[in-house]
């Protein structure tokens, strides 16, 4: 493995990035980056992704996880209701890990950035004796539109999400769409009480949703949206493919609540393509989920989360 | 050595962080953070510091950690003549870390946030089976002026520095005080040309300078200010005073050039007590090094850099 140097690596992502962008008056090479405001606040939002934690080099390749730990980000700030601008990439590279994976890490970041209209205006690269580290941190806005919290669901609320959900650990968590132009079509287009992106499971990301909002839902597990690696997982694991659904995460779907009138409007005509589900209704508290025969039980707060 | 659980570890932060701050619209706990816009650009920087590498915790408490990570960042923005305003911080703990260890980080990140005006509005927070990482991503503003870039650098520029240079790895680049009051008090009452923070080295950051403006430089050596702790590394390493105040970086000072009429006018009242020190005088091309007997050398390119 070749040794190569840091500020070599620098000019080279300079070279691949886009010159002459109006929203960045100050790219990479200076001590910080100047990103133009297109709205009257920022959305900041910042993702690490370990190798051995979130990832493996076994199983993806550099380019894969840097493209992941781009969309990653970029789903954030779709959670919100924004649109990604611009991020700053800081990355910690295994001695040895050598100039063509590097490289590989920026291209699938340089990727997912093109893809979703984010501009990579700035970074740190640093040598470590321990796994890869990739930290994305990512700028966006609301286009003038409130910001869509955790917090606003309310009793009566219909709960709908995006796509199918569980399985991303044999695969799907390396190449899954992150849901900005659905995001941003939805708080454009209807009145949003609450959203989450799917990033630790749907079971613990409702409960965020529930606790930040101070109410309860009841799901209907035969309306929740199972994967085909959910079933595949199940397969492996020999657990439910609706265990896999509610605990998996790294699904990156959009968890939101409205209201009944409104998610009316939205399950008749929805403005993208994009799978959406009504999978349930926001409560006074509690948390319950239906089981398709009428039986009942409390859905617990499970999914992923570290163990420090 | 307790476990203790991810999102405990945020609220516990939570609980830290001032609330009504009129800035801050959404902090800590959503999908992203929402910062009000104080300017019409945010300036953008992130800093990542990883164990072995940038400190050491045989050396460093888990709170000197965090207070130098956070103040990296605001030396950034600082540098380019600007304000730092929030900051998202991610961090990969080695298992077995421990929640006092965690706390501790925090405690550091926040003293000097609250030092510098620094508001704490996000974070992810994941385990890892390599040594600690910590990344600040910044975000400031310039108050309405135009950024002080590395590229303005002009011929026969005076070029000076704040405070005295080398040695920091004996301690100080774990209690440095970024240059955040220097640096609004030069770019409000001067006519800066270029501006950079003394990381890397004084050699290699002024060459930062030299590449970026397409100028050279004459740097007299007996006007370069040597710390006390240069002169105590040289006595450990054998090496020059000199050479340590030129290569050692981590010393966080302000490196500038400003034309010879305003450097005057700031040397006769300095706007702050930190001292302030004309080095050398920006020249058409090259780097030379001007001894105390007259003799010349070229100020070589040297100081830290990651070979990867």
């Amino acid at each position: 493995v070749e040794n190569f140097r840091e500020f070599d690596l620098i000019r080279w992502i300079q070279s691949q990035v886009p010159a002459d962008d109006p929203l960045v008056r100050v790219g990479i090479g200076d001590d910080a980056a100047v990103v133009a405001n297109r709205d009257a606040a920022t959305l900041v939002t910042t993702d690490m992704l370990v190798e051995g934690v979130h990832f493996s080099l076994a199983e993806a390749t550099p380019r894969q996880v840097g493209w992941k730990a781009m969309a990653c980000s970029v789903s954030d700030v779709a959670a919100m209701g924004g649109r990604a601008s611009a991020a700053v990439v800081s990355c910690a590279l295994p001695r040895g890990f050598g100039q063509d994976n590097a490289r590989g890490l920026v291209l699938g970041l340089l990727e997912c950035a093109r893809e979703f209209g984010v501009r990579l205006v700035g970074g740190d690269v640093t040598a470590t004796g321990g796994p890869l580290v990739l930290n994305v941190a990512m700028l966006g806005d609301t286009e003038g539109r409130p910001p869509v919290l955790r917090s606003g669901a309310r009793a009566d609320d219909a709960l709908l999400v995006t796509g199918a959900l569980g399985g991303s650990r044999l695969g799907s968590h390396l190449r899954f769409t992150p849901r900005q132009a659905e995001a941003l079509a939805l708080a454009e287009g209807y009145a949003l009480h609450a959203m989450i992106d799917v990033s630790d499971g749907l079971a613990i990301d409702l409960h965020h949703i529930l606790e930040e909002s101070g109410v309860g839902a009841r799901v209907e597990a035969k309306r929740i949206p199972i994967s085909p690696d959910a079933h595949r997982a199940a397969e492996q694991s020999g657990r439910s493919p609706l265990g896999h659904a509610l605990a998996d995460g790294e699904d990156y779907e959009l968890l939101f609540t409205l209201d009944d009138a409104e998610a009316a409007r939205l399950l008749a005509a929805p403005p993208f393509e994009t799978q959406v589900t009504r999978i349930g209704t926001i409560t006074a508290s509690g948390a319950i989920l239906v089981h398709p025969g009428g039986g009942e039980q409390p859905l617990e707060r499970r999914g992923w989360e570290h163990s420090l």
